[in-house]
């Protein structure tokens, strides 16, 4: 009910956003950049036609004087050959190999809050193995009364659920933090997926093994050859870790860990072990490599901190970016992504000009809690140089730190948790560049 | 809040129903079908690596002693090969030819809410046309004061919005008006989707033309080689009708209408119309061919309901179904779709004795207006013949009927919304067949 309202709410506001403008500045929209008809053809409805064909590309097109393609041509779709360019990408000098290495999310062309399968990041630590279901095993062990492995049949049989969140490397932006400038937002921000999962809670498995007094931590273990581990709190485990064998309906794709992997929303990508094949209850962490050497914070005293779990909240504006420049001056339509950790995002600023003002957004998606919220704002662009920044402020009332605050706090030697407010820098010609505002 | 208090309550609801189970009633799971570890594995945490390896696959799988593949092998990922056998089918006999055909979502491979875009079913009337998006229009005519011309760029500017909305045939299920009996889930009730829609509502280009007094209905024609056409009333226009460009994050699929479509959401799918290229404003409806001879319900007196368009409360079990028979008896996690054009799902009740008893299913999903929802409940089968059926009633607290309420009022003639309350036998064996009750 609260959720029908809420999205009625949204298209509500978003005409009624529409009805305050006066006709001249909605008319803008027709004027800067559509193809408004003539006289005549706004005198009748039937005249309309002719007076549009002026406005259509010449010639009828071959697509509709013709029969296309039958069904099940591709019993499995793909897209569109006019969107071969929307792929992942990656960066040869980023990692020493690309057997453990990362490829980005091309957020730029994408919209909405969910990520389709082919496109999600990938992040490997010893490549991609092929792993068989029919073969795999999932041990759970340690401080249990009743320890098990259980194959994918097995774990079928339990209650499922599915979640919409999100998935971040704690690394995405990290190369910006000393002050390098990557001139695409799917290099930027493209560490990042939203998807809707599908498993089993960690809670219902806790309790079919029994937990023993004490036990307090989890070590979740990977089936790939770098055999993956990190620690995870048992809090986290009991609240709302999903061990998940489907992404966005279908099965786990490969490099999503497939046959199943572990999904703690609003943590870390690294905790979230894919080709999941052990999980051991201890009471205590175990101090793997990948939670020593890896993935903790390096601070400016030289010390490290360890465990910083959560993603804090985020954004990053999608629409202008350098991928997607601006045609000349008019009314756009600017929107991003906004995400926390911690819950669903509350707010979404939007400045034009680096900073100094700031206007609130519409949320434009569902809003859910640790899963991208999309937000979008009307601009009319003069032409001028403008810097464009988003600031986004969850439910706990976090709000996104500027470069300032945040290298004051954490120096300039970390690779994870980078969440400065970003800003682009809109060119006369409509190009856009990536610059940093401290 | 009120979404995050909900994914909390059904998470707490899944845990409590667990704690109330008895030890022993838990521990069914394991005895049946799991492999649990024995007393010396329980004994201590630690032996119990050893004892479990004992119920792994001989051998120790070559994934986890090798390097893998790196990334963007696929830049433009895919499904496991190991899961290749879910796909979308078509029935060579259902229409004279392929070209203007239907091919059908593979449900009961499906998990969660969404339709993965590769496999979301096909619907075309002269067949898939190969639309060129730098040279496509759309064109918004008739009775309005600001007659456009819109490209996609054009379109883009708009303010925009993304919903979660399911899609369906109206003729989904069609073929068991008279009795027949489909052999799979895949067939009985396959044309059907759920997708999160991005795009401009059509309210907003409405607004942006200028809707003339009188208007009342508006025309949709698509750009393919049948120029599919229906008639839409103004009403539905203003409510959340939606000019889309792209499903689940990326760009429309070209089966889906790319570049640009138009959803209705909660309507048969056909008033959806793809690769859409005009919107006439007018104040009747155009009785085209797809709203005459077709889309139109033939009653038992031999007339014929006209702009028949909401798809009304349905629901169906997707595990166990005949791809999903049973492996022996135990406990298994019953699970199924429920939908309705009319509003969000209010409950879904679930028979295993021909519906003579019925239990009251969880959600496992989010429950969103017009959207796909998926519900759950615990089932421990004793090895006996059974009856599973599923019962949806929507906010509105319309009841999905049985079969003989519905041919009380609709016959035996119809192809069109048959939603009827649909029962799967399970045999002795396990394995399931699609049966009707009255």
């Amino acid at each position: 009910m609260s959720k029908q309202q809420e999205l009625d709410g949204l298209i509500k506001s978003i005409a009624a956003a529409g009805e305050k403008l006066p006709g001249p500045e909605r008319r803008l929209f027709l004027k800067q950049g559509l193809t408004m008809l003539g006289a005549a053809g706004a005198a009748s409805g039937a005249a309309g036609i002719g007076a549009a064909e002026a406005a259509l590309p010449p010639g009828v097109p071959s697509w509709t004087k013709s029969l296309g393609t039958g069904v099940v041509t591709n019993p499995y779709g793909e897209p569109s050959p006019f969107e071969a360019h929307i792929k992942r990408r990656n960066l040869e000098w980023l990692t020493a190999d690309k057997i453990a290495s990362i490829s980005f999310t091309p957020l730029a062309d994408l919209k909405g809050i969910i990520t389709p399968n082919g496109l999600v990041f990938e992040r490997y630590h010893a490549g991609l193995p092929a792993v068989d279901p029919g073969l795999h095993r999932l041990m759970i062990h340690g401080m249990v009364d009743r320890p098990i492995v259980l194959s994918m049949d097995d774990l079928m049989r339990f209650p499922s659920i599915s979640m919409t969140r999100f998935l971040e490397c704690a690394a995405n932006g990290g190369m910006e933090w000393r002050g390098a400038q990557m001139d695409r937002l799917q290099l930027t921000h493209g560490m990042l997926a939203c998807c809707e999962w599908t498993g089993v809670l960690l809670s219902t498995l806790l309790q079919e093994v029994g937990v023993q007094k004490g036990a307090a931590w989890i070590l979740a273990e990977g089936a790939d050859g770098s055999h993956m581990s990190r620690s995870i709190p048992m809090d986290k485990a009991l609240d709302d870790a999903l061990i998940v064998y489907a992404q966005n309906g279908e099965p786990l794709r490969p490099e999503q860990g497939y046959p199943v992997r572990l999904i703690n929303p609003g943590w870390e990508g690294n905790t979230c072990v894919k080709w999941l094949r052990r999980l051991k209850i201890g009471d205590k962490p175990w101090y793997h490599r990948e939670e020593t050497s890896k993935y903790t914070d390096l601070m400016p005293d030289g010390s490290s901190r360890e465990f910083t779990f959560v993603q804090e909240c985020n954004s990053v504006i999608t629409n202008p970016c350098p991928e997607n420049p601006l045609k000349g001056p008019g009314k756009f339509w600017v929107e991003g992504l906004a995400w926390s950790g911690r819950g669903k995002i509350k707010q979404v600023d939007v400045s034009f000009d680096g900073g100094v003002s700031w206007r609130t957004t519409r949320f434009t998606s569902a809003v859910l809690p640790r899963a991208l919220t999309r937000f979008g704002v009307e601009w009319d662009w003069n032409g001028a140089q403008a810097l464009l920044q988003s600031r986004a402020i969850d439910e706990t009332g976090y709000v996104q730190p500027t470069y300032g605050q945040l290298r004051a706090v954490r120096g300039t030697s970390s690779i994870y948790h980078k969440n400065a407010i970003h800003t682009w820098k809109v060119n006369n010609n409509g190009s856009v560049a990536n610059v940093q505002i401290s």
